[in-house]
C-alpha cells in the first residue's frame, strides 16, 4: 500500500515532510561527508543540531529560562524511577494522582525509593472520570505531586492544570506535550517520550525547574542524576543523536505550521469530529469517558458487538486507516490523533466509521 | 563534499548499503503503509524486525541458547549502573580491572551500590599496557569481575579472555563487539552500545547468561531490572525501535560479508597497516601502547610536533578523511576503524599520513 493514515498510539505517525527531509539527508547531512547518525555527538555538526532543537522546543512551548531542557534515553518509564531518585529523600512521601494505566506504572517505578501516597485514584470508576480536586488527599510535606496529564490507554485528559500548593507539580505529558499552550511555570517537572506528539521514538524530553536540580535526592549512579545530565547538556554519555535530530525536524515543522496555538485548534476540531461520530452513532460506537475529561489525543471506542471488531480493522486497513486496534488492557479500538495526525486522516476515519455502521448497523 | 571516510569513534560510520536501505524505507516499510519509525513496537511488523535482529545477532556472534539477548536504551554507561543493581547485593564486593578511561567510568557508576575492589589498574603506567594477569588481586567472593575489552580512548585491547575462576566475567565490549570470533560461554555478561561495531547510536546490546537473571540484586525500579526486560523481550516500555531496526540491517550486512571470521581478517589487516605506518614514520607519528595490547579498533596517535595538528586535520578533511581529532582526554589524533570502516578508508588514511609527513617532515 502507499502511506496510510496511521493511528498508532506511539511510535506514531510523523509528518511526511519531516520523513522526506530525513530521507534526503540519510547519506550525508549538510555537506558534512557523513549522515547525522554517523557523526560524533561532540562534533560541531551535531552540537548545532542539538542546540537548535532545544531552542526550537523552548520557543514552541514557551519554556522559561529557569527551566532546564534535557533530551534523554530510556523513555518515560525510566524517568518515573529517576524522579523519585533525584527529587525525594529515601522513604520520603510523594503524592500520586492515578487516572489510568500510566499513573499506576509511574507508582510502580517510584515505590522502591519513596513512600507513595495515592492522593486520588480513579480506578474504582474504571478510570472513566478524573477524581474531583476537592477529594484529593495531598500530604503535608510531599516531595512532589505527580499526575498523568493524558492517559494514552484510558483516554482521559486533564483539561486544566490542578492547583496544588504543598509541593512542586510533576506531570507525565508523554501523550499530550505541546498539543496546546501550557503554562510551564506551574510545574516542577514535565516529561514525555517524544514518540507521540513530538516525533520519533528513542528520545525523552524532561523539562525541569532548575532549583529542583539542587535537591540531594538519594544515592544513585551519576548516569541517573538529572543534575549531571543538565551540567553536561544531555551529553553525559552518547545520546540518541538521530532521534534527537528527528525530533528537532518535528519542532521546526510545528513552528512553521503555526505553533501550539494552531495545533490546539486542529486537535480540538479533530477530537470533536471523532467524539461526535461516536456519540451520534446511536450506540453502534461507544466511548464511556466523562465528556469533560475526554482525551483530545487518544480516543478509545468500542463497537456495540465485539464480533465486528475483526471486520472493522480489516476494512479500515483496506481503506488506508491503520493501527486502530485498542490496547490489550482495554480491547476495542483506539484512534490516536496527535499533533502529527492531519485533519484529513480524522475526516477519513469518521467517514469510514459511518460507512461501516451503515453496512453492519 | 560527498561521503568521506569517517573515523569517528562513535557514533561511527555505517555501511552505505545499510544507509541506502534505510533511506529507501524511510517513507514506508515493506508495504506497511508507514515507516518503521512510526509503527507500534507491539505490531506484527516491528515484532518481526526485532525477532530477526536477535536471530541474526545470535548467528553472527554464536550466542548460546542459555544467554538472553537484550536491546535496551541508555547506552553502556547506564548498563554499568544496572550491572551492580541486578547482580550484586547491596554493598557486596565486585572486582574491577581498569585499563583506561571507560573502566574508570564503569567504577563510578557502580560505586553507589557495591564495594568496588580495583583488582588491577593500569593508570600508573598511563594505560599504555594491561596489568599482567598474575598481578591481579581478585576477591574471594566477588559478585562478578568486570573489565573493558577495548578502551576506545586509550587504544588498549585485551587480545585474550582473562581467566577468572572466582566469579562470572562481565565485559564492556562497546568498541570491539563482533569484531572477531568470541567464546561467549566464557562470560556472564557482555554489553555494548551499538554505535561503534554494531551500527546505530541509541540502542545497547546486553548478552546475559540466563541463570544470572535469578540473582536478587538490590531494591530497584522495575525498569532497571534485566529480568523484567528479558521476560518482556526488551519491550517492557517502548524500545528505540528505529535504532534496533538499523542495527538489524547492519547484522544482515555483516553476515552477508562473511561474518565475524571475515571481519577479524579485515580488522587485522586494517590495524596492521595503520600501526606499520606509524611505526615506520621514524618518530613523525607515535603510538606508545605496548604492541601486544594495541587496539585493532581505535588507533590513537600523536604527531611529533603538536603545532602540526591543525594542518593535519585540515588537510585530512580536504582529502576526504574526517573525524580524526583525538579524544579531549588525550589530545592528538585517533582513527577508529570498526567493522564498518572499509579497508579502502584505512589505505587512504595511511597514504595521506605518508604524504603529510613528506610535506612536513
Amino acid at each position: 500500500m502507499s502511506r496510510a493514515f496511521n493511528f498508532s498510539a506511539g511510535p506514531a505517525t510523523l509528518p511526511e515532510a519531516v520523513l522526506r527531509q530525513a530521507q534526503a539527508e540519510m547519506l550525508e547531512w549538510d555537506g558534512a561527508g557523513a549522515s547525522i547518525v554517523e557523526l560524533s555527538h561532540r562534533g560541531p555538526e551535531f552540537m548545532e543540531v542539538a542546540r537548535q532543537a532545544e531552542a526550537d522546543l523552548r520557543t514552541l512551548m514557551s519554556i522559561p529560562d529557569d527551566y532546564a531542557v534535557l533530551f534523554l534515553a530510556g523513555g518515560a518509564t525510566a524517568q518515573q524511577a529517576l524522579l523519585a531518585l533525584n527529587f525525594a529523600a529515601p522513604g520520603q512521601t510523594v503524592d500520586y494522582v492515578v487516572t489510568g494505566h500510566w499513573g499506576k506504572t509511574a507508582i510502580k517505578q517510584a515505590r522502591p525509593y519513596v513512600n507513595v501516597n495515592i492522593a486520588a485514584d480513579g480506578e474504582a470508576g474504571g478510570f472513566r472520570d478524573i477524581p474531583a480536586r476537592a477529594d484529593w488527599r495531598l500530604s503535608k510535606d510531599a516531595a512532589y505531586v505527580h499526575y498523568t496529564a493524558n492517559e494514552t490507554i484510558h483516554g482521559v485528559e486533564f483539561r486544566d492544570i490542578p492547583d496544588v500548593d504543598n509541593a512542586p507539580l510533576f506531570a507525565d505529558f508523554s501523550s499530550s506535550i505541546a498539543s496546546e499552550p501550557l503554562d510551564v511555570s506551574r510545574f516542577g517537572v514535565i516529561y514525555g517520550g517524544a514518540q507521540k506528539n513530538l516525533g520519533p521514538v528513542g528520545v525523552t524530553v524532561v523539562i525541569v525547574r532548575r532549583d529542583l536540580l539542587e535537591r540531594a535526592g538519594q544515592p544513585r549512579a551519576d548516569i541517573f542524576s538529572y543534575a549531571s545530565h543538565a551540567a553536561n547538556d544531555s551529553m553525559l554519555n552518547t545520546p540518541p543523536t538521530w532521534n534527537w535530530y528527528l525530533a528537532g525536524l518535528v519542532f521546526k515543522w510545528m513552528l512553521a505550521q503555526g505553533g501550539v496555538e494552531e495545533f490546539a485548534r486542529r486537535n480540538a476540531r479533530k477530537s470533536k469530529l471523532l467524539y461526535d461520530t461516536i456519540d451520534g452513532s446511536g450506540g453502534f460506537y461507544r466511548n464511556e469517558i466523562a465528556p469533560g475529561v475526554r482525551s483530545r489525543m487518544n480516543v478509545p471506542f468500542f463497537l456495540h458487538d465485539p464480533a465486528l471488531d475483526a471486520a472493522f480493522l480489516k476494512d479500515a486497513k483496506a481503506a488506508g486507516l491503520i493501527s486502530l486496534k485498542g490496547h490489550r488492557v482495554l480491547g476495542g479500538m483506539r484512534a490516536s490523533i496527535y499533533n502529527t495526525m492531519p485533519e484529513e486522516g480524522v475526516q477519513a476515519l469518521a467517514a469510514f466509521m459511518r460507512q461501516f455502521q451503515q453496512a453492519h448497523g
